[in-house]
């Protein structure tokens, strides 16, 4: 099989959002308009075979995560979708492999409604990189050097769940309930793409919790020159993580775990029963877990029962000795 | 080195272009303005070790050239560039491979006035996924769809020489001058990039040529639905692969060879001398090679003394049999 033919079979399935994609896949470029008054967004994340996921994983898996990962950045923005990009190096040419992963991918490109605009297909290592497009209103990205004194600082979903999951591949076959949902959590991220659009109008800063709650909350702090203050007990903890690694192993895994694709974000006190009711309206799961505070030492304070809690390891970091 | 680290030292070169760089390296997204009336054009290429380039090549040509080939794609559209990502797997933190590979990036970015924007590094067998941003003015990209009946068929630059220099790889220390011209080409495309933006409001249709002229006409032809008769004998070819593979072999590559990142082109034959002109403002070498016909059959009728010429192979595929 040639590669255009490839292209054709197994990456042709998304040629909506006409007024937006004006030339998706088979030109030299995809081509794009921007409405007026809004900013272009863009973010480009790679999975390698072996590093990112387990070469035995359903090819469709690998491929819905592979786009989710990049939608949960475009959420970490607040933006509005509008196309992504596949560069893939395949060992060879799989039809097998190729109709999963295919069929995942469409799965993913539906769910968070973003058109696949183009791609480059190659021989090489197993590589997949996905860049995504979206757009912000002018001025109103979600940046991560927006935090503020004395804000809140919020997290959806549960945390933890996904690097629980890590030590389940070795036993999928007898997986009891707890496991089998942290296994999905690791396999299908579902970052608030829709409710993290209308947070831009509530919210400060934001960034997505990828690397582990304390290294990505760290990265807020460092750009925007302040501390915080977590409560280990506010950690949103699903049952399921609790279950399997006791509260805390699961409050270990909340600070330090990767691959949540959940949202960090800070807002004002003032903003509580707006991020409440929006939550609310687009069924995310909200928890406020502690604050922005004063000095440039962006350090992060963990208080359980008004004590300092210290936690076992850091987060996740790739060539870290 | 951690991550974060190793992409400040390499990699935040480049934040220039502050008019259009809203956020650059640092945040989940990176953030652009596409100014009103404009669309964004976008496209990625992946550059695999082993496959796309030698292992012992010097890591500033690779880096060169994972941007420059993408540049060349920015040119077959006319558009101007806004930004470029990086997505680099690395086997090892090799610090000495490392600013070998940044030197090249800063050179490129430079020669094509393209900063980067972002990017995504992982641990993997090394593969480099760039993702380059431009704009054109709405509805004025160059498409491959857009060839018109009569339509001279233009290239820039010579064909072939990149094709011939792959066989050089094996006597590097011992090139002589025309090999070495050769071999630079291979190394160091230089895709017309300003004299395209200009092209856009003077030709109808464009490409680069990435996999070799046949294969790119080719492309052309199909989204136009249309056929086209060049002239073998107005096949641009430099005095060194002449002097390197002979008339008839430097034909063979010119047709076939890929890696040209040159631009293939049609416009009316009334345009001809505004080519030409516009060429010479660019310093960029022209020649029109053909024309473009009717029938629906995007057959390429190659013509050498008025008969018909028969080349030899066709052009690269990956995962061809």
């Amino acid at each position: 099989m040639k590669e255009f033919e490839l292209i054709k079979e197994y990456f042709s399935f998304s040629q909506s959002h006409s007024d937006t994609v004006i030339e998706g896949v088979g030109d030299d470029c995809a081509v794009l308009s921007v409405p007026d008054k809004r900013q272009l967004v863009t973010s480009v994340d790679t999975l390698v075979d072996g590093v990112h996921f387990f070469s035995d994983i359903d090819p469709a898996d690998i491929a819905y995560k592979s786009l989710a990962v990049n939608v949960s950045d475009l959420a970490a923005m607040g933006a509005k979708p509008l196309g992504f990009t596949l560069a893939i190096a395949l060992p060879k040419v799989d039809t097998q492999w190729l109709e999963a992963f295919s069929y995942g991918l469409k799965q993913a490109s539906e769910t968070f409604n973003i058109p696949l605009i183009g791609g480059d297909t190659t021989q090489g290592p197993l590589t997949i990189s996905v860049t995504v497009f979206g757009t912000v209103k002018t001025g109103k990205a979600l940046l991560r050097k927006s935090a503020q004194l004395d804000d809140d600082i919020w997290v959806t979903g549960y945390l933890g769940d996904a690097a629980a999951a890590l030590g389940l591949h070795s036993k999928l076959n007898q997986l009891n309930d707890a496991e089998t949902y942290l296994w999905q959590r690791l396999l299908r991220p579902e970052p608030p793409l829709a409710f993290a659009r209308k947070l831009s109008k509530i919210a400060h800063a934001a960034i997505d919790v990828s690397d582990g709650l304390m290294a990505d909350l760290g990265h807020i702090l460092e750009k925007s020159n302040c501390s915080a203050k977590i409560k280990v007990a506010s950690l949103p903890l699903s049952e399921q993580l609790t279950e399997f690694v006791g509260l805390e192993g699961a409050r270990e895994f909340a600070l330090n775990g990767g691959d949540d694709y959940e949202l960090c974000f800070t807002a004002k006190s003032s903003m509580r029963n707006k991020i409440l009711n929006l939550a609310e309206d687009f069924k995310v799961n909200v928890h406020r877990i502690g604050s922005i505070t004063a000095g440039e030492e962006t350090d992060i304070q963990l208080l359980l029962d008004g004590k300092p809690f210290q936690p076992k390891r850091q987060g996740w970091q790739h060539f870290s000795e």
